[in-house]
């Protein structure tokens, strides 16, 4: 493919995507103004999300022709004349949130309520609804401004493609997951409850077992994703059994009840129940959360939490944890202690498959689906 | 044996200790006061530790006739009128240090520095020089004070005894070795470098591991506990090749620096020279640790730190950490995340082997000594 | 008054509390087993809280018969034998939680949600509804289990009686605003709003001073209330001027956002209108918060949310702060570092006109009440 | 003067500093390489360290040539490219560390030990030996790089030069007194021990006291020194009186410890005997504060330690504190908080008084000198 030609996953309406021609990116910002700092990757992996997922369903005021996507692998082929850190040929982690790494929030680690990068409010992203629409990374190419502040270089990039189905992890499901596991206080030692078994709740509790839990619950009624927890080392709780969850837990345990909890469902609502009944789940799921949780536990929250109105504000600062980004998280996984990729049940599609993938995970298959444009991955497998 | 009946190791000189006869524990303290709050255990493990080794080897003032022992587990088979938590028949574990639980520095965590416990200073230890004088639990039998405060009690006693060697551990040498971990900074991804392969440095190397390091080095002169080290899966570093230390580091990491270095040398001056020079090695250490420690990383040091003068003041307050304690250590051993005992090379010795113990310990063997007064642990394996 | 006799403030139904005269303490706790770690005290001082407010305005399910009180400070007169570091004659302030010191929680820091002091939940209180069954502190004598753990003695007697207004604040209100400062992480520089200038909103902001905010601005409806807090030096929002909290704020400080914002309206809900629709102004007071607060900043909520139902659960746990209960407050008091009295408008009123202290607290005046039962503060005076 | 003219102060030889034309700042790095993101800067106020004057006794290998200033606060009058966040005429304080805002260190809050703007090591400073070669600031004008990053912008210049004494205080004294009162644990309540009462120590000592201090103890042996910290609101502590430091404060707080303590002395060494030996004064001092730091308190060390040899490694990373930078002692000033030029007594100089100032500040004189090139302080006064 020539490389002033680029191809992006566009939202057309509720439930239909498309693969379409999109334009090459260049080093303006989404109010057209020429920047230096930044960088165009060819993307080498781009995942799709839980937060893809309800802008597709229509939940959100998402534009029609919006390219989406915000986890994205890249290798840099042209860099602004500001961008001192990085080379041509890097293989870099872009982070869901775009900051400038200049502002009063980003200096103090804040990076989800950046002030500079979004004109409406706080906080911006790559392919998302009122995000300051830097555009997504679904895509062939993709431009990623304040590089040398916002990405993450892999040092060898050999080996670094060996494990990029785990390296494209990094990208948001891992630090998303993380950041639960953290909020939620898992340390070493810790029984851990993960409510949903999807990819944020699989992620969670990888996370939470690398970082010390004894054991790792993880409920839901979807039977595939019971099973698949199960074959990657946790503890399945089957939803489906009767709705006395400290009951479940006690079957475990010996005790009803679980140091920690983190309530992954706000992203996987079908998962809930096939009511219909989304809405009303989160509460019902934090509700049961209070009750295992013991006195003076903690529960994390990285679910997305929204109303049925279109417009409802997501939470972008949900998203994420720096910390886990810089580099720890890549020397965990280049280290073979964090096998993310096996866990969440990473499957390697197309980009041309990208609307069939939005089709199957929201039909809740046990897969975290993530796309190869320029079928790099199948040539290195 | 009768109930009324107690044996002990007791310090005797520089380089000898013997099993006496001593008295069964009595509900006093060391100024003789009658106290409601204590319980009386039968000692089923009790470990001997770095730093008795310190008092053995005549390095401090502790006087002749001293019972020695401060990592102890036992069974409750007294108690005070006070004591409202614990029944007779618990199995519990001992924290090193005595504390109790109602002076400021208690109650705001810090129990290694005890304003109660001991007249002259603050801190108190069982069978430990200028500690409080509270008799040490090599024996048969020990007293505990102020022990709703201070035991932690397995839930599960057959469950406990099943795992009996692991959680012997947890009296003393994982929690310290975790302490250095911890104040190390050591987090999910860290690299971590433990100077010294006896006890504590495996402890710490255990407990950097569960806290999610990415790999762990850990660096001796004495190739048995190198060997030793590699089985149980860390990186082992033979200092004994050449002293830049950089280069062996490099030799694993491609980089000649962690993220976190813990210094578990002061334990185990041996290892550091067959020259005697014991005294200088401290810093030699540290130093190095500075070197191969990248900008804004930490250092731990729960080794213990001495001068050569017989009454130097040790440092208690690196002694243990009481969160991993509190029931947290336990779980992560019950759930098999923590194979503690195997780790740090447990070896189950009888009272009467104890002064063996000593030399053999004193000697460098790859082993952490566990003293099984009862027989108990034989006829359980 | 002789010391085998004893009185109280009794709630009698909704609306109406009466000094009558009640057993003289034992020590026996709730369940009746007679206990060796307790004191009786004197009562010094006792406050009324708005939290009692609650239960006497009937939307809780308080009994008939129950004596109120949970702020208190007194003189040791009688002790249990294991109380060993509190002698006949100490003066000590009580804290609003009752707690062992003994269980996990405890032991963690966590005393507000003890495990052992209440059957139904984990936490404890005095004279609260739900909370133990521990006899409240509005009275002339009352028994405080676990004594060296919970009671703060102040070393120097007739100093602390001097600033007896001032320390009576130790037992929770102070302990409280200043959770709220910290949760809302007020720090050194901070621009800082607290919705609520009763007298947790004005300890509150008391306490955001010393914490080093930069100004506090303290918004209200009611104009006595107001002029307080003026007065003390704080920055007054009238609330009746328009309902447009962002351009009040901007008025003061030239932008519509504060670093920090504390809502402790919770307390004190009839101070949102007249209108009687209180059950619904908590939304209304987090919700305009949240657009006050700067993106990263923090929100503290030691207001006590309930709902309409009498038998709605409350949250003990938001009560108190340990650390600063512990020498550290009585130090800053001390000092004249907090004179936290007059910040809170202290008004000192015999045990007799405690009814009446509840009737005018509930009207909304600009005091604290402090129930002075022996006369031992107008004699100091 | 005309923008393209320039002056600095020089250091010449061991104890001597001269004012010379120095060249106008460019864009341009050490290294030569053309840069983007900087801006230069006609400096309002450059302030005289205690770090500087290491340099001019001699005690480092700084080379003769070198311009010195690290305290800088200016006025923007060119701007590179990708500058984007500052503007031609923006008042701005300078951090003492240079810092790139990219790399691992500074996107983790570690800007002292930056990882880009040193060739030799970690951490880049101004004017300062062996940091990376950037020109020192004072002079009349000087080149800031990372500019977006690293710069405070003051939001309303006018009142910024109202109270410009105060706020030259925060590019680097302010920050670390404050640091290290942080790192001593100083909190509401805290009783506080500075050792030395030179600049840092009352800048520390200031900082212990917006961070809540009960009340801040400042010991020195220079009389002048010590009755100016009496008159800003310290207890001095006359350390001429006699050596026991226990009686010394057990007079003011009637016990012979406190919570926290600060040594401040490493900048001012001779402030501690006039025989010479001030290479060892620091162990003395901070064997002082172990004797009178209270059990689990904490001690905190901005001053800085160098050894005799003139090539001893400074510890820049000492300096500074990120956080309090960030906008939040500006708003501390700004509202009449932080007295911190009174309480330092600046002293405001031009920039041919340099040299004196140099002098003066070696003999001990009880000011924080400040230089004003353009003697804008004096037409503003």
């Amino acid at each position: 493919m020539a490389s002033n030609s680029n191809r992006g996953v566009v939202y057309l309406k509720p439930g239909h995507v498309e693969v379409q021609k999109i334009d090459f990116p260049t080093f303006r910002n989404p109010a057209g103004k020429t920047i230096d700092h930044g960088v165009i990757l060819k993307v080498v992996t781009t995942n799709i999300c839980g937060s893809d997922q309800h802008m597709v369903r229509g939940r959100t005021t998402a534009p029609a022709g919006m390219v989406l996507g915000h986890e994205i692998t890249g290798e840099v082929i042209e860099k602004g004349r500001d961008v001192e850190y990085l080379d041509i040929g890097d293989l870099v982690s872009v982070p869901f949130n775009v900051a400038c790494g200049r502002c009063r929030t980003c200096r103090e680690g804040d990076t989800g309520v950046c002030l500079h990068v979004n004109s409406d409010r706080a906080g911006g992203a790559y392919g998302y609804v009122d995000m300051g629409g830097w555009i997504g990374g679904q895509a062939d190419y993709v431009m990623v401004p304040y590089a040398d502040f916002n990405l993450l270089k892999f040092p060898d990039k050999a080996h670094a493609m060996e494990k990029i189905r785990d390296l494209t992890c990094l990208s948001d499901i891992l630090p998303t997951g993380f950041h639960g596991a953290v909020t939620a206080k898992v340390g070493v030692g810790s029984t851990v409850y993960v409510a949903g078994a999807g990819p944020v709740g699989l992620a969670a509790a990888a996370s939470a077992r690398i970082l010390g839990a004894a054991t790792v619950l993880i409920g839901d009624m979807n039977q595939e994703r019971l099973a698949h927890a199960r074959k990657v080392g946790f503890e399945p709780i089957d939803l489906t059994r009767h709705d006395r969850l400290g009951e479940l837990v006690a079957d475990v345990l010996g005790v009803p009840e679980v140091d920690c909890a983190i309530d992954c469902v706000g992203f996987e609502a079908k998962a809930q129940g096939a009511d219909g009944k989304a809405v009303e789940a989160p509460a019902v799921v934090l509700n049961s959360l209070m009750e295992i949780t013991r006195a003076a536990g903690a529960i994390g929250i990285p679910g997305l939490y929204v109303t049925d109105d279109p417009g409802a504000q997501e939470q972008a600062a949900r998203h994420g944890n720096l910390s886990l980004r810089l580099g720890l998280g890549w020397q965990a996984i280049l280290w073979d202690r964090l096998p993310i990729a096996e866990i969440v049940n990473v499957k390697v599609i197309g980009l041309e498959q990208a609307p069939a993938g939005y089709k199957n995970f929201d039909a809740g298959v046990a897969n975290k689906f993530v796309i190869d444009p320029h079928g790099q991955l199948s040539k290195a497998a």
